[in-house]
Order: C-alpha cells, then sequence, then structure tokens
C-alpha cells in the first residue's frame, strides 16, 4: 500500500549530491558476502528494467493498533515480516493518525482506518496492559473488523493478551491458544480455549504467540509458512537475532511468585492510567 | 515529559461504566502471583496518596529517530526501558512528527525537536539501512546534538549501524565497540574503533550494541547497570523475553556467504527508495 522503488546500491539515495566524504562513495553494510550480494540485487534491478516502478506488493499484513498496546507486540514482528519478499506492512486503527502505547511514551502512525481496509493477507493483533486489552475486547467495532478480516485471511494471528481480543471476537472457540503468562488463567476461564505454554501455537490457519517479545519468534516462524525456510533463515540473520538474554529469567513458568510480582508491579507502575 | 498518572488496578479506567461484562470485573492481568503484586501496589498508591499526580520521572531517556532507522532499533529498547521505575523514553528526531523506517510501511511519532531536549540521562540511536545510515552520518545537525547529549549523560547507546553515527560524531575514537555484522569492516576501516564480534560492548558510559534485535539484549544489560540485577530480570519477566528462535541462523560468524547475500539482498529489495 506504500509505494516503494528499490534503490540500486550504487547509486547514492541521499538529497546530497557531494562525492568527497568517504561516506558517500562506500556502502555502510558490505562484509566479505555483500558485494556480491549488492552486484546481484543491482543485476536483477537491471535485468528486470522496473527500477523506477512501485514494488509489487503481494502480500498485504495488516497489524492492529489500539489505544494502550505494548510497543514491541507489534513492532517486532513488523521488522521481521516488512522483510518477506514483496509484502507490505501497514499499521491499522480505528482512525489514523498516531496511536498510543500504554506507557503513553510512544505513539506509531496508523496509516489506514478500519474502514479504509477490506481485505488482508495476514492480520496481527497485539497486546496491551490491563486497561488496552479491556478496552479492545469491548470494541464492537474493532471485534467485527478482525471477524470480517479473519473471513479472507491466509493467517490470522496475535502477540500477548492480543489472543483474548481474537477469543472476544470469537475465532478461538473450541481451539488451543497462548498468551501472556499472566493471562492463561483468564483465557481458559473466559473462554472456550485451551492455553497451551509454548512460545507460539498454530491452530489452523490461526497463529498465537506468547508475551511481548514472542511475537519476534512467531513471525519468524510465519515467515517460513509464507515463504519458506531459506527465506526465514535469512530475515533472521537480516535482524542478526542470535539471542543472548544477560538473564534467564524470561519463562514464567521457572519464575519466583516474588519476581512476577515485580513484573507486574514495574507494568502496572509505568502503564499510563 | 509525558505526564502519567497510575491507575489503580481495581479502579476500571475504560469510558464505559457497564459491570455488566465479565470482563469489566475482573483484571485480564493475574496469575497465580498478579493477586498480591496488584494489591501491592494499590496500597502503596493509597499510602502515598498522590495516585492523580503526575508520576515522577526521574530518568529521561531520549530515542533519537531519524529518516529510514529500522524499525525494531529503537522500539525493543523503548518496550525494555519504559518500564524502569519513574522512566520517561521520549522519542527525538530533527522535527516532532511522524518518522519513517527504512522500508517506508511504518511511521514511529518523535514527541519532542532536537531543539527542544537539552539534557538527557540515556541517548539511544538506533541503526538504519544504506541511505538512513549514510545520510545522518552526514547530518551535522544531528552529530552536534549527539555531542552535545553526550556530555551529560549517564549512558550513551546504539543499536546495529547507529554505532556508525556515534562514530561520524567523533565519541567513539579510540573504543572498543560493536555494529550490524554487515558493517563490522566499515566500521573498522573508516573510523578508528577496534570492532569487537558481542552481542553488546560497553566501553566507560558508551554501550553498543549488535544489530537490530541485539538491542533488547542491550537494553536489559542497561536496565541492570541503571535499575540492579533484580529490576532487570523482572523486566525479562515482563516483556516475556525467553526466546526460542525458530532456528539457528541469526549469527553472521556461522553463517554461509550465500545466506549472508540473501539476507543483504532481502533488507535491500524491502527498502524504501
Amino acid at each position: 500500500m506504500t509505494p516503494s522503488t528499490p534503490s540500486s546500491p550504487s547509486t547514492p539515495t541521499t538529497p546530497s549530491s557531494s562525492r568527497t566524504s568517504s561516506t558517500a562513495r562506500r556502502a555502510v553494510l558490505r562484509g566479505a558476502a555483500a558485494a556480491s550480494a549488492l552486484a546481484a540485487v543491482a543485476a536483477t534491478q537491471t535485468g528486470t528494467a522496473h527500477a523506477a516502478q512501485p514494488r509489487r506488493r503481494d502480500l498485504d499484513i495488516g497489524i492492529l493498533l489500539y489505544d494502550g498496546y505494548s510497543l514491541l507486540d507489534p513492532t517486532g514482528p513488523a521488522e521481521v515480516l516488512s522483510r518477506l519478499p514483496d509484502a507490505a506492512v501497514t499499521m491499522v486503527a480505528e482512525r489514523r493518525g498516531p496511536v498510543r502505547t500504554d506507557t503513553g511514551d510512544v505513539a506509531v502512525m496508523a496509516d489506514r482506518s478500519l474502514a479504509e481496509v477490506d481485505r488482508l493477507d495476514v492480520l496481527l493483533v497485539p497486546g496491551a496492559g490491563n486497561r488496552g486489552t479491556t478496552a479492545a475486547m469491548k470494541n464492537e467495532r474493532i471485534l467485527e473488523w478482525i471477524g470480517r478480516m479473519h473471513r479472507h485471511t491466509r493467517w490470522t494471528t496475535s502477540v500477548c493478551t492480543g489472543s483474548l481480543i481474537l477469543a472476544a471476537a470469537g475465532l478461538l472457540d473450541g481451539r488451543r491458544a497462548t498468551t501472556y503468562w499472566a493471562s492463561a488463567e483468564y483465557l481458559e476461564s473466559t473462554f472456550d480455549v485451551t492455553y497451551v505454554p509454548e512460545r507460539y501455537v498454530r491452530s489452523g490457519k490461526i497463529v498465537t504467540a506468547a508475551g511481548v517479545s514472542a511475537g519476534v519468534d512467531m513471525s519468524l516462524h510465519l515467515a517460513s509458512l509464507i515463504a519458506g525456510e531459506r527465506i526465514a533463515q535469512a530475515i533472521q540473520l537480516a535482524v542478526e537475532y542470535d539471542p543472548q538474554p544477560p538473564f534467564d529469567s524470561g519463562n514464567a513458568a521457572e519464575a519466583s511468585p516474588e519476581l512476577k510480582a515485580l513484573a507486574l508491579r514495574l507494568l502496572e507502575e509505568s502503564s499510563h492510567g
């Protein structure tokens, strides 16, 4: 939906035409393999002779934003999925414009309103804190739109408490799904859903991810379902996803009650009323 | 900088006053430890009796946005660092308003202009593709501002090719640093910097991270330097960072030349103009 023209790596794309700076003469991304890779891209572009045309977009990926979402939930998957060949990622909300996170600190632009999006190949619903999740679960315009998109998606996905919103839209009835660790009890007791404590869970064309950062793992898995393992492996390298968490504290099943309480307190205190 | 009022978890904060819905009566985040955690928060708020006042912000964290940054570079660390007690994360750019990523698909709002930010406790400079990195490295307003902020920061940090921008601002002279795998050669050959192929590298008060997703690891480490290991461990649990990448392909040192070439081609083809 956002037209984009491929740029030739040998052509400076910055407004400045100066070639006196060393940075203007050399690509900053290269390394041993980069020269041949970039040469291959240039050859492809010359061969197909459409360098000035908008890139084709065969895969429309829509990410729902709503007031109070958690920032990494939509942006981690957007980073990954935007690298798929011929894919376009669009942020969608009730109205166009900036949509603020749970902390109130950051806003991502919604470039399309719900009314402007009729059909998506991939839908992703992010999670939020209590306030944002609860409001979205009661928002009939959002639930109706999710249900309508889902009828034609190839993949309907969620991150964190986004699965509660899919459930509120009626999409998870009788299914297995995951969610944020602190929402698992709520998911199972409120809906006809079997909670599965895995990083991501596929049920038919629905893929749910665990909390916040799990969206990165889920979206790489999704990339492999869409474009094959080789492309997904290359995307993982492109975002240098070789995680080395400084602590071994991210798994709620192994965390002490005290650490869980502290985690939830930090979330609550950082949330914007 | 963004005023925020803590919300009591027992008070519905959604516009609807309906209590007929089961979702209105119960917090969606709880689990075994959540009830006591939330009770503790409520008690703290009652005790200090300032629930309606803006939260104190003792730690000003500024993240630079510039045209063509990679989305996860600023947003991963923002998710983590915004959970630090009494911290405020602000997106800063040359001008206020939406700033687009390298793919052109997504824009994050800059809530402050460079001219509006005089001092920061923590500065983070994200990375970008060739076009965005090269332009930022030549942008004297950005380089001057980075240098000025750095004089008073507690921590000056970067993700991915953001270290090239720190280097262009003269901050890395004689130091050890890391960067995106495909920029390592460029960093060492262009600046007086020793490249260290680690996930994040600390040199005095400067902390550089490797590519894109490494910002999450770096910012958790930074959280421990700022607030102690216990808080950082709790933040890691709060964002459920127990990574399970679907492939073992994120480390460039172990990747084949072909996979590196494919990764760089996907980056180039997904990049806007």
